[in-house]
């Protein structure tokens, strides 16, 4: 096959940087060992085996996904621990105990009596002692049962009376992806261990079984310093990193491996604009900078290599253009892209974007070389 | 093949009710044959062929694609009259061209001389009269040269002059979007026509060619009154209309053909949330109507027949979750919605959502019957 070149690539595609995608696995899985803790890889952000095995260390390792879909897609690679941490629905059971028939060894989440009653009756029919985690609430983001809430025990007996199996528990803190100093996420990566341990002990004390105890979120497990008491550790956007992971601190920019590669189109010089074919269809709609101290727009922009350019963003966006400004106040002049000028557009938030699109193509640092192109899986 | 019921779909997935979309299309149809306009269908938000037949009185007629894929696809099922309206960059030429020698009466649009002379030289290297529209700048929206502009004629003649084909103009009104009365999209209606027609003007002034007199936004082909001057009018969102285009009245919410089925996985009862098993990974990270009058979150919540529960919108989304709470200040009480219960959500932008989605799960009105399911395309 002839050696592919990203500047012969057409515009717009999804660009990962392998040697950055290594980094970041390296220096998560440095702090995760060092803690003691088993990483289950939320699959969610790359939804790409390829990914996945630069990730994992044996086909046994576990892993977290947050679609059917997915569970699918990594059990047909031969994973087979796997946790589906969307709270179940009545009309995903069938589909559950198939894919564990099939031999997948997948386990699910929820945090109410009437689906704990729904699932026991499904596990008792279909003779499958589904393993089921209990989610609990650290944070008050979402979802999850309080921790002191005598909810807990209530659901915990409902389960482990049934024909399920209690497998323990389980939180998020995606409230920490609204700290604004890394204090603030240390806090937070205490106020998640401190719920799910809380809520174990209290099942064990009442003699139900809890043997996994599960948190994560990327900013929690990187800053994390004592995890005591749990088990595993969920964290899916730390392989690609993004801008919003920069804006909390808990990646540089320069470690953000994943980007959008697009062409310059056209110039509307007396307004400062570089208008480029790459829209929100590309980048996502997602502006979670926004409300962080740094608004980066729809993401900041890179030459073809993967250098900054200062203070030039992706201002604004419709579906298949994209308009690069520079940021307000900036003192730098704009750059002078002429037409077909390839750059590189760091996303907001790497699940999102990576979601737009159908595969990797695959680079390594500065080299224009396409060493790759990894599918990627979307939809349910 | 066993009827399929709605009630018994995975969830989250997209619904299309075939009788709005019936409606949305004949009342389009009737109003641009009472202004004697020729559609140029826009197939980027449905990228559906299924769709694209409700519209099409014959595979003769025109559509407008933003990008070579949606290009591809359409042609491959026996479309041809096909225009590209995103500003063509060099690294898509050969493509274009290959397209073209397939038999795909492929036409491209630019906004500047660079352009005019990489598609010429292309053009002639190629041995290809590539028609070509130049865009027109009627709103400051994006992109195009501004009426007046000497530049058009440069454009004209480079083009002209070249081995490309000078088939017209086009202008897209994006500003309409952000219209708040009727009156001001009518009002962008004219300065779209206004914009095009002394452009063809003055090109034919200069002894230029000028066929093709293009507009096209949703809005504005709603509500133009007088389109003399222009052959045809590019619009795509009306086949399935969504609640931005409704906070601009250019539709009623009735109107809004797509929805994702999403199911109940949770309740956080002292908060006032329902979450559902659709966040933004199902409605897309849009919020076009956070800047409208009415802010509807992520979207309107329905039952599962399509009847809407006053009030209730999707207040918050993460990847796989929904939050949905009643708007500030609703006098109503929260819905009793037990685990399970079915919901349809109207999206803020249908081309956002429709992007999320590989199908449409066909139904008409109120019927529990899945009478189709229809494939859409993405990506590029």
């Amino acid at each position: 096959m002839p050696t592919m070149k990203l500047s012969l690539l057409e515009t717009p595609c999804l660009i990962l940087d392998e040697a950055k995608l290594e980094r970041n696995v390296a220096r998560m899985r440095g702090h995760l060992d060092k803690l003691g803790m088993r990483l289950r890889l939320h699959v969610k952000t790359a939804k790409s085996i390829d990914v996945a095995r630069r990730v994992l260390r044996s086909p046994d390792d576990p892993i977290t996904v947050s679609t059917l879909k997915e569970a699918e897609y990594f059990f047909s690679h031969g994973l087979r621990d796997i946790l589906y941490a969307v709270g179940l629905t009545p009309n995903k059971l069938d589909h559950v105990t198939q894919l564990r028939s099939r031999g997948a060894q997948l386990s699910v989440i929820l945090d109410n009596i009437e689906a704990a009653r729904s699932v026991a009756a499904h596990a008792r029919t279909a003779k499958d002692r589904i393993p089921v985690l209990i989610e609990i609430d650290c944070d008050g983001h979402r979802s999850g049962i309080v921790p002191g809430d005598p909810l807990l025990l209530a659901v915990g007996r409902t389960l482990a009376e049934s024909g399920c199996e209690l497998r323990g528990v389980m939180t998020h803190a995606g409230a920490s992806y609204n700290q604004d100093t890394v204090e603030g996420i240390r806090a937070m990566a205490v106020r998640e261990r401190d719920a799910v341990v809380h809520s174990a002990n209290a099942l064990r004390a009442a003699g139900l079984p809890c043997q996994v105890v599960s948190v994560g979120s990327t900013p929690t497990a990187s800053y994390a310093e004592d995890l005591t008491g749990v088990t595993d550790v969920r964290a899916g956007v730390f392989v690609f990193f993004d801008l919003v992971m920069a804006g909390l601190n808990v990646c540089a920019v320069d470690d953000i491996a994943a980007s959008v590669l697009a062409s310059v189109v056209g110039h509307q010089r007396d307004k400062g604009w570089i208008i480029v074919d790459a829209g929100w269809m590309a980048m996502s709609r997602d502006r979670g900078t926004a409300k962080q101290k740094i608004d980066q727009g729809y993401g900041m922009v890179c030459d073809a290599r993967g250098k900054l350019y200062p203070d030039l963003i992706m201002a604004d966006a419709n579906q298949e253009h994209g308009i690069l400004a520079l940021r307000p106040g900036a003192r730098v002049t704009l750059p002078d892209l002429p037409i077909g000028t390839l750059v590189r557009i760091l996303p907001n938030h790497a699940c999102a974007t990576g979601a737009q699109h159908s595969a990797y193509q695959v680079v390594r640092g500065e080299s224009d070389e396409i060493r790759a192109t990894w599918p990627r899986i979307s939809g349910w």
